[in-house]
């Protein structure tokens, strides 16, 4: 896998603030023919190498198939895979942008992404594609620059974030914000990361990301094994196998992603409005007119499926909705290939 | 209103611990003529003052009548509003129990109540009921002493805590805890209190306590007056409506609720397992043959409906099942009154 690198310059935020210097990294799978371009875009925690978090679905002869289309996949603006980031040195110093990274939200991720793309030469996409945040990328793309894109795919995500999300999400940057680690977003210089506010943020949003049936089949009431959490006294050593997982979840992620970039990733979901100076959500909605296909997973608590039931119903020109059926709860959009199978053929061939 | 007080003496918990000389507060409403006694449940951050959370459902001609039942509702064994739990004076020094207070289950809170009948001279219960962790004892009692119940109603809970429950709950115990002012549970004479953990750990049990869609309906994406959450880079002090909103229900209780009692509490939900030691769920559920009415709501994401369904499915002898519809969530199982008004009718004419 080769990771190709590109500059887009300054880029300037809905909010007003500018970023100097923006670079992306991204990868590609097939060859470019002018009008083959397929934009997959990833979720909070991905990244761009798309063929590894969906496996089986991008390549030769499969479900997205490189035979035929030009995949591009780029680390999103914010992340810390490549693309600039809170981590990234700023070009002034070298140092890490920490606090000066601004606030974007999916909008400006969307824009960064549109420079981006022109900066290598695409400049009509035939498809874009995301879930969750990939998703509100997706559809933020296809209401902001419906001209640019022939069809889109938007799954498990909502036309805005619900205040539920803004209250778990918040949360989650609260626990990172509060840890005293975090140095108001400028530790990377202090030898210190704040490992347990991001641990303590991951477990929360793991729990929302899968299906509580699913977690209870796996898992019930029984306790990690040698540990014993019925015991007289409590002891947070002493626990259900559940918390081991959960622990083991966080000590994943604090292994390989950014605390900076979680803030800023989740604080962009909390930005995430289709309808923000648009006149509001239906008009924005209905305003693009692109062939879009929408998808949702049934025991989804993060993105109940009536908020993609929404997108369908107001949504410009929809040309299918998709039940992804699965106890696995949000990450099925991940996570349930053989059915992500067949809705995305049946996308390409609509 | 009138606090009653008790004591029990020495209490062994089902782990092995010995909580020294428990006392129990309690209100009652009507006339105790033998065999009318009726237990009402109070829920985790509940108290005994049932007729202020169940309003409009407890009292002359009202559906828990009070003209026809004794009513009683007793503190919890762990709580803070003087029954004996963390926050307590031990017997041997007058300071706070603390880190000495025992780990408790459901089970164990049950038992204690059982001895608090007893000593009160109640020998039999005409009904008992609850939701929620109120609901976790209802079941526990069934299961536990079916002579001594003449019919239970159980509502918003399930037979043993979720993985998913223990997860989310596991978190809120946590947040307390890594807390510095938590001092290992032993704050009470240092002047300081974890006010900060129990906030958080409050802020996301809110969440699961409310319907999504309900609380999307309140407020959305709008910004709290006179602050902005969408300016050019993050500020914690610029929220959106349903930040202020957590933050007021976190304040509420952090000024009416007692840490240690807390993660007590929520620990013994931790623990609710009524088929621990009894060969199983389904066994024990069917061993109990007092007749039971269970109830759920729809939008329940804590104690989702398909755990009452399970509950209904298998408990030994039931009369009735009522499903809740409300968009608030689980919270519908003290905020819907005249649904529960006419469901309490039901149970008690069945």
């Amino acid at each position: 896998m080769t990771n190709h690198h590109v500059t887009i310059g300054d880029f300037r935020t809905e909010a007003g603030a500018v970023i100097p210097q923006v670079d992306f990294v991204y990868r590609t799978w097939g060859t470019f023919r002018g009008d083959n371009a397929v934009l997959v875009e990833h979720t909070l925690t991905g990244d761009h190498n798309a063929d590894e978090w969906w496996p089986g679905l991008i390549g030769p002869g499969l479900a997205i198939d490189t035979r035929q289309y030009y995949v591009i996949c780029a680390n999103v603006l914010g992340g810390c895979k490549g693309t600039t980031g809170p981590s990234s040195p700023h070009p002034d110093d070298g140092k890490a942008f920490g606090s000066r990274f601004p606030a974007i939200s999916i909008r400006d991720q969307v824009e960064a992404e549109y420079a981006f793309l022109h900066a290598i030469g695409v400049d009509r996409l035939s498809a874009v594609m995301g879930g969750s945040m990939g998703g509100a990328r997706a559809l933020e793309w296809e209401v902001s620059h419906p001209e640019y894109i022939e069809r889109a795919f938007v799954l498990a995500v909502s036309a805005r974030a619900s205040a539920w999300q803004i209250g778990i999400q918040t949360a989650q940057i609260q626990f990172i914000e509060q840890d005293p680690n975090w140095c108001g977003g400028d530790f990377y210089s202090r030898g210190v990361a704040p490992h347990d506010g991001m641990a303590a943020a991951r477990r929360i949003a793991h729990l929302t990301y899968r299906g509580e049936q699913e977690i209870d089949e796996r898992f019930g009431v029984d306790p990690q094994d040698k540990e014993n959490p019925l015991g007289p006294y409590r002891d947070p050593k002493q626990r259900f196998q559940v918390q081991s997982y959960l622990d083991h979840q966080a000590e994943k992620l604090v292994a390989r992603f950014d605390p900076g970039s979680y803030v800023a990733l989740t604080e962009a979901l909390n930005r995430h409005d289709v309808g923000r100076g648009r006149g509001g959500l239906i008009k924005a909605l209905d305003s693009t007119k692109v062939p879009t296909m929408v998808a949702g997973v049934d025991t989804d608590i993060l993105y109940p499926y009536h908020q993609q039931e929404h997108l369908a119903r107001n949504l410009g020109n929809v040309i299918g909705m998709h039940k992804i059926v699965s106890p696995i709860g949000h990450d099925a959009f991940l996570a349930e290939t053989r059915q992500l199978d067949r809705i995305f053929r049946n996308f390409f061939h609509v």
